[in-house]
């Protein structure tokens, strides 16, 4: 079976964004893939260090988030990052192979620098690539799962990988180079029409959400503004609303579209649609969810565990690479 | 009993200059201060990653070269740096905490980028202030042995400390902030006047050079060059080898600069009764360094013990820093 590594940020809670844009697919990937999951605390960090207490809360939450939504602890291998020493040393060996002048001209590190207002940004927060290319080889990773705007970190990833094999690996074997699986997920917009979601700015539904709040939220979802009553003719190519129907109310889309342009539904009942599809997604997860709450103890038990057989193979990885660096006595 | 931290760099036998600059007094201080030595072969990457087999060699000349000028193994604690994970996290933990700017105004980061003609540097030659922090506090140290040149570095660790410990460290003991040994060492300048000694400039006396080499160097050495005849009075003041008397013929200094100036000694008797003193220095050292040489296993024995001995305290450094950053489940 081939290895795949994937995982999130432990910044916050998951939402139904992270669910369409990659939890579902993770799901999927399971029965075909040996998957560690990495519960990712030191990337977490070059964002969030002033919040430390937010990452650690989070680090059980985003386990939960992804046990609730099938992701079955005897299949995966859940990672603690920080639990990871040797990450640590090989973006400490790989920052050696990178010059700051391709960091810095990385466009994802561009665009987040953007996104969060960095001005003067810290040396961690310009070297997640390289701390990504650790994060992905650490374990000899074969494929990564990722959307179209991680793939120039995958390629700057990759690149490390052939400088790191060209340098060293003359007698050995190589670091293997991790290949993108590109995956076509489609991108959520936030309740509000904005294309990020998250926590503060309100819009967003959380797979931990109960039913009420799933219902709050819906019935504050931006609609075709120029649909003043109910008898007026609807647009959903400017509605949001509708963009959730596509994801998650497929098998009527189209239906709903057709009603909504004759207005034969009204936005509350085309709400209502939504918050029942969106209910029967979040329902059986909130039962594993009840079930992992009650049970934080075994949860604990599958990221120590998880962390336990990763470093083993981190570990044999460094021991690899300290060879062929010929750092070994 | 204090603790220092003190080491080199692991890209070449140490030679005279490093002895008078820095080994001469760390044989003092292993009485004063629990010292550990850091064979440092990670640092030496952040230069010479093209060339690990000569980092590999020099592993074993540096703890030569160290043992054979008196540092006493029972007292000293050797540390290969590659083989302390604990460094390479903290090195990841206080990335996050300097900025790309505050390393790029460093002011030995700029000089040693003209000294080694950097143009595109590597994001880990950028962040050896960062790494070198991680270096000091992996073990606690108190105070670290540096001369002026240093100091910025120092600086910059201390700063990181001070700034982990306001972020983190509320509830918690600090981090300790390491405190600057300043130490008032003559710089030895290359036998050819060059201010820079090194290998390929072969203006250096190695600790390891044999008495043979010692002659043919300093009868090659630059003198005064306006001295053509013995008869020409000359000018201890223009020549290198009498700046070398200052330091190795501390006694004779005086008298020596006088016979010059007045014509009483010659360049070449000059120059013998530097190949003297110099013998006298290295004599005791050349019987340190056979037995040592003849004794690969044990001095592979001191690095492997120390270093075990120096993980054991890194590993509680991480495991107290992480809990500040409520890392630990
Ligand atoms: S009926 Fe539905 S799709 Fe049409 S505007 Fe209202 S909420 Fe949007
Ligand atoms: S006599 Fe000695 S000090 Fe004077 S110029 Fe010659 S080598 Fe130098």
């Amino acid at each position: 079976m081939k290895r795949i590594l994937t995982g999130d940020r432990t910044t916050g809670k998951l939402h139904i964004g992270h669910y369409v844009g990659s939890l579902q697919n993770r799901v999927k990937l399971q029965d075909q893939y040996e998957t560690f999951i990495l519960l990712a605390d030191i990337q977490a960090l070059t964002t969030h260090f002033e919040n430390p207490k937010l990452i650690n809360a989070s680090i059980y939450d985003v386990a939960i988030d992804n046990l609730s939504v099938g992701l079955n602890p005897e299949k995966v291998t859940f990672v603690q990052q920080s639990l990871i020493p040797s990450i640590a040393e090989l973006t400490v060996f790989y920052s050696m192979l990178t010059t700051v002048n391709s960091l810095r001209h990385n466009p994802t590190i561009k665009t987040e620098m953007l996104q969060y207002g960095f001005k003067d940004v810290t040396y961690g927060f310009l070297g997640y690539p390289v701390s990504q290319a650790a994060d992905i080889t650490f374990c000899g990773a074969d494929l990564v799962p990722v959307g179209e705007d991680q793939l120039p970190h995958l390629e700057q990833a990759r690149k490390l990988v052939r400088r790191f094999n060209a340098l060293y690996m003359d007698e050995h074997m190589g670091i293997k180079e991790p290949v993108a699986l590109l995956s076509d997920v489609p991108r959520l917009m936030g309740l509000d029409g904005n294309s990020k979601m998250g926590k503060s700015l309100g819009n967003a539904i959380y797979l931990s959400d109960t039913e009420d709040e799933v219902r709050r939220k819906i019935r504050k979802a931006v609609t075709d503004t120029n649909r003043i009553s109910i008898a007026d003719k609807g647009n959903p190519e400017k509605c949001v609303v509708a963009t959730y129907h596509k994801i998650f109310t497929q098998d009527q889309y189209d239906n709903i579209c057709e009603m909504c342009r004759s207005a034969q539904i009204g936005c509350s009942a085309c709400k209502n649609v939504l918050i029942t599809s969106i209910d029967e997604l979040l329902t059986p997860m909130r039962e594993k969810r009840r079930y992992y709450e009650s049970h934080l103890n075994l949860v604990k038990e599958i990221i120590l565990d998880g962390s336990s057989k990763a470093n083993k193979i981190g570990n044999e990885t460094v021991a690899k690479v300290k060879n062929a660096m010929h750092l070994s006595l």
